[in-house]
């Protein structure tokens, strides 16, 4: 894409009232907007890494069998009567809103509800089961306090992906595949270093599962076993669960993390309320057995940039990034854009995603833009390369390694 | 895909309180959920549907030089306060809620304020226009009636587009080149037999221009004239407006239809409320003048489901197609199984999207499902098929028309 032709511009400061570090480079680098606390609409740099995101998610959760739909955001109140979450004593976050006839609807922030009551359409025997079904669909949230950027949206992108399995052992063995799934989601999105977090849950299991990146930027606290790469959430750090968990307070470190992922057991609790039951092999009617699984996008995102940013600006793993090569036009004389222009004619040749920066503008801010933008390489086309035999100057944003090769070496090195 | 996996269920009535022929037939096979009047959870087979559409339209948004974005769907009221559009009164659709702390929000019915207001921070000079930008987003409208089906949704997912150019000349020149854009998208999708209608234009312009689809089910008033191919909706149909596009009362024949696209020019009404202005050449300060291009992506397929079906069930054009063929085995011998596998495995090989009914149920029951689901080609493996040298009894869901064909010629005809 020509630089010249993106509508964003950066900006030398985020917003004055914006606290989080992960929001403010990402407005600062134009790829989101920020519209009120905890809700940010994303422009186009930051809509190609929300879809490259999106996209390693969607490609995992078809492996896990995953079968994706989009649910609605309005809610019937009807519905959430039936498990008892519509009261807002027992759920503090809804949105609600009425229609003209004055029947009261929500905008939801999770999906148990209208999904297990839909597949009572269409689950009634043990043949139809296990069935897992996902979306990436947007969220509301009304939270009190969303001073954490991308890390607490009010709205906001989430992958909710939902199991109903026909007994325990089924659903504990498509419980553990996830998390592997999960390590694999984190892994190629470029967010290693966090930990297996044993948390609350709820009525029909003792833990849940978290995905836990230590930061100071994090609203979370942990208890870290370095040793055992496991850590348990403050919210059940107990004598008891350490007993059961096999593990020392003496060896725990407390840490603020910032939640990736998670991962629930769900028992009956749903299917229960809704009757979602199915006739099994031996002719008796069941109540089928549950599980949720949500990441969410925007936070990931957050997360990254917090996490991986640099007092010069964001720096994107390679897989989520916007573009691969920032190609930076270093002259304005009419050899110099011929020999640039020609350089990113055979990157797209090439299949490589370039954002050409050809505006006629300092080299200075050309460099500062680069690095705030944070795309993996830098390559540079000028003068003196051109008189170098056509060598490139390639940068790496994350470590600021500088190298001098030819077009087929830096296509390599890209991979 | 496996039909055996696949977790939805045809069935044989609509929901009791579904008017719509469209939703319907949409919910019976199994492709949409109904929440509530006007609202739609889109299920793997829809979400199919839904994708190739979306894919349709951005191809052509992106050939127009639009840049994607996705904006937020809370709205603060203080935006919508500058252009006059917060006050129930004048906007009678809005869903509105509030935050913890009182503040009033909105839920984006159109997004045309929130815009014009973010692109303050990157508009300045003449070099930065003309600039166009989409997004395919979710929109919420708290519709009165809402008994259309896909046709009026109160949650539905839209592809809006909007123009920023420095004159009328460079903005009537755009508008242009969206109509044939929506020209060309409509063919793609199916949709052919559709008029060019003049509506109201509002402030700004004389008129707007919408695309209407002759239906019994449409909920506009459109006046015809065969000839010309064009119409001219109720709302502005006067003497005074048929004398200026030359058209004669006589020859005008009056149709329901529904609005399948629209196009607009808002002239500066936006851009004066949030004084989005640049310098231009000549060194003065100008306003920016707008456009704003919309199409509903469920609507659209309402408008297939509605006008493409017949009494069997539904007929996708190939473009939108779910799939491309339904594979049914007959037979539940095990050469007929293995013969019906190794075509499926062949099919898919070669890139075919492909349902495979690969259910142990009744030659009825199978035939049934697939008119109603309405995949462009059914191809049938049985005994007789096999015993026939592997020639394929391959049907065409539009015309019925049916052919014995080979694997080769199979593939050349579904092309």
């Amino acid at each position: 894409m020509l630089q010249s032709k993106l509508f964003t511009k950066t900006r030398r400061e985020g917003p004055k009232d914006e606290l989080a570090k992960n929001a403010s480079l990402l407005v600062r680098a134009g790829f989101v907007h920020k519209e009120m606390a905890g809700v940010y609409s994303f422009l186009p740099l930051g809509l190609k890494v929300l879809k490259k995101v999106e996209s390693i998610i969607r490609e995992e959760m078809e492996k896990l069998g995953g079968q994706e739909v989009s649910l609605a955001s309005l809610q019937d109140k009807n519905i959430w009567e039936k498990s008892g979450r519509w009261n807002d004593e027992v759920v503090d976050n809804w949105f609600k809103s009425s229609l003209k006839n004055k029947n009261e609807i929500g905008f939801a922030s999770t999906h148990e509800e209208p999904l297990t009551a839909l597949l009572k359409d269409h689950i009634n025997s043990h043949r139809d089961l296990p069935v897992y079904i996902f979306q990436i669909q947007t969220k509301f949230r009304n939270e009190t306090r969303a001073k954490s950027g991308l890390m607490r949206g009010r709205e906001f992108l989430m992958k909710d992906l939902y199991s109903f399995s026909k007994n325990e052992e089924e659903h504990q063995k498509f419980y553990e595949s996830v998390k592997k799934s999960y390590l694999r989601i984190f892994k190629k999105i470029g967010l290693t270093d966090y930990f297996l977090t044993f948390a609350s849950g709820g009525i029909f299991s003792r833990y849940s599962h978290e995905f836990q990146a230590v930061s100071e930027a994090g609203e979370d606290i942990i208890y870290i076993d370095q040793k055992q790469k496991i850590a348990v959430n403050k919210e059940v750090f107990s004598p008891d669960v350490l007993k059961n968990l096999g593990l020392s307070e003496g060896q725990m470190e407390e840490k603020k993390s910032i939640e990736i992922g998670n991962i629930f057991s769900l028992g009956t609790r749903f299917s229960d309320a809704f009757g979602l039951t199915f006739v099994d092999k031996d002719g008796q009617k069941k109540p089928v057995i549950m599980g949720s699984y949500g990441i969410g996008l925007g936070r990931i995102i957050g997360t990254v940039a917090e996490m991986l940013s640099d007092e010069r600006g964001l720096v994107w793993p390679k897989e989520i990034a916007p573009f691969k090569i920032h190609l930076i036009r270093l002259g304005e004389d009419s050899k110099t854009k011929k020999e640039a222009n020609a350089f990113y004619k055979k990157f797209l040749e090439e299949g490589v995603e370039v954002l050409y920066d050809d505006r006629d503008v300092s080299a200075g801010e050309k460099f500062s833009d680069s690095d705030l933008i944070g795309i993996p390489y830098r390559v540079i086309v000028s003068k003196k390369i051109i008189a170098d035999g056509g060598r490139l100057e390639v940068r790496e944003r994350k470590t600021g390694k500088t190298k001098k090769i030819n077009f087929k070496q830096t296509l390599q090195l890209i991979k």
